[in-house]
């Protein structure tokens, strides 16, 4: 019997058309209709089109209605496609990853380069690998592109154009595509969750600062001013933030009293961060900011808004990142 | 005869010795002396610490003062190798490159993830190659790191512990070393620029937003009151923002009034932006912001706040980034 797949659409290249403005996502559905066509000899296959986006203008409420959709359909489906521009994928795939976590079924997210309508469009090929995917039976949140599966809490954006424009950061791939099909690694797959609930609270207020060199250390006291109540830092290579002249540590000092939570991760694209291993990273640790290991600036941010949505103090948020909730940090 | 080398230290990990507080850069010179041993028969090398600081901590002070003494060794020495921490080098390295635009001799950043004293160190490798590009008498700023020689405004730190530390981001590799030596690849290297002047001006009020899904717009508004002058935008994937819900793009149209320079390019590590591409990016550029192109992170932060400390209007600006000073943009 065919594997029942739900295919959700919310817009993206994959599903644009040129416009006088430039490409932009029309009716979806309709438009991935016939690449649809070869892959319904293989699944039982149902459409929903949800939102009609450029992934650029997809926010936490998206967020929230597309969770919504997942967590619902997890009974009646065998595993779901979510088609969406990539230029946000993977904020998305790591923010599913913890609203919907321990989901039992495979929640696989996809888009293309190159309209599904372009004759050298990737968006058949990536749609090829999401729906094998999804009819896997492993559960969890995934992203897959270019002939590669990963976890969707480890998934970057680190080409604006190629087709190979995913890369699972400091995390193997789950599944890739050759001469022998789809094959899982299961070594990559995160341990088992406990029984899936939908936990879609989320805070949006949460700033990152990419710090630069000599970056004035009041935008911090600004960030208070704005009620922001979450703060991640990409610090420079393994864990350092300036302090002389300009005194950002001091300023971590400050956020912390406030009760704000501020996450440290590096502005590197590769490899875990270590705030202990430097005099300048020790100091910052000092200050009571939460180490994110070696989680993906994505990751970061999405779990922090998470966190404070699920917490009722900094020390709940605190142990939120004591712990790895869908395999996005290993600590 | 031996080439003349000046070696500027700066600091760094490659000067660094355990304290209690993590590692701290010491004395560089004399941290370094035994490395250089063996140098020493091959270069005619000249000492000067003129810096002594974990490189989170050279703000845009510093790059004047490492400036200066480049410019004035130029006519003096056959090449400079200059020692520095490697979180922050991409930036020094970027800076430089604008600042003493077309020096004469090669100018070499170099570092080391291991402490010069360690007994595994990538230091010595790393001073190695450094010295050959220092005495390769190919004018230019560069960065040399595990075997391999960059364009300094088109290096990018990517990992944070790993002896391959650094990337040439959209651009080839300008030597490598191996059983041939050191081998230039000319076809990496700029244009020739212009004569060498000291161009060492530069106004640090630019801040980074690195977007995030959600991003409230009003923090363009803090960012005017807080007198910047300069804004780089790391947009999504080719050039997306949002507009729906929270308008960022209103926000561009009334910093461009303000006389704010906006650049933008791409969160993703490689490839070139282009907002004529979407809908999203072509509504920011019809606000007037400046396109960064195929520019790092590195480059185009360095790059406006070296513009806007030589110039007079947000239109003078914009023709600096019209064209490539260093190699550092594709137009």
């Amino acid at each position: 019997m065919k594997k029942r797949i739900l295919l959700l659409t919310t817009g993206g290249t994959i599903a644009s058309r040129p416009t006088e403005e430039g490409l932009a996502p029309q009716g979806d559905g309709q438009v991935l209709a016939g690449a649809l066509g070869g892959l319904r000899e293989s699944y039982a296959i149902t459409v929903r089109d949800i939102l009609c986006l450029d992934s650029s203008n997809i926010q936490p409420e998206e967020w929230q209605l597309i969770a919504h959709h997942v967590y619902a359909a997890r009974e009646e489906f065998d595993g779901i496609v979510i088609s969406h521009g990539t230029d946000t994928m993977s904020y998305t795939a790591s923010m599913l990853s913890f609203m919907v976590r321990g989901m039992p079924i495979p929640v696989v997210l996809t888009g293309a380069q190159l309209p599904i309508e372009h004759p050298l469009t990737d968006g058949v090929d990536n749609l090829r690998t999401a729906f094998a995917m999804a009819a896997s039976g492993v559960g969890g949140v995934f992203l897959a592109f270019d002939r590669k599966v990963m976890l969707g809490c480890r998934a970057v954006k680190i080409r604006t154009t190629h087709f190979d424009a995913f890369d699972s950061v400091n995390w193997p791939l789950v599944a890739t595509v050759g001469g022998r099909g789809l094959e899982i690694h299961p070594e990559a797959l995160p341990p088992a969750a406990e029984a899936c609930v939908l936990a879609q609270e989320l805070c949006s207020r949460v700033f990152l600062v990419k710090l630069t060199p000599g970056l004035d250390p009041e935008i911090f006291d600004m960030l208070l001013k704005m009620h922001y109540r979450g703060i991640v830092i990409e610090a420079f290579g393994a864990g350092g933030l300036h302090f002389v002249r300009r005194d950002l540590i001091a300023k971590l000092h400050k956020a912390a009293l406030a009760g704000l939570s501020v996450v440290v991760c590096s502005q590197c694209l590769y490899e875990r961060s270590d705030f202990s291993l430097y005099q300048t990273g020790q100091k910052a640790l000092e200050q009571g900011v939460i180490e994110g290991y070696d989680m993906t600036t994505e990751a970061a941010v999405t779990k922090l808004m998470w966190a404070l949505g699920h917490s009722k103090s900094p020390q709940e948020v605190r142990e939120w990142f004591s712990r790895s909730l869908a395999g996005e940090v290993a600590l």
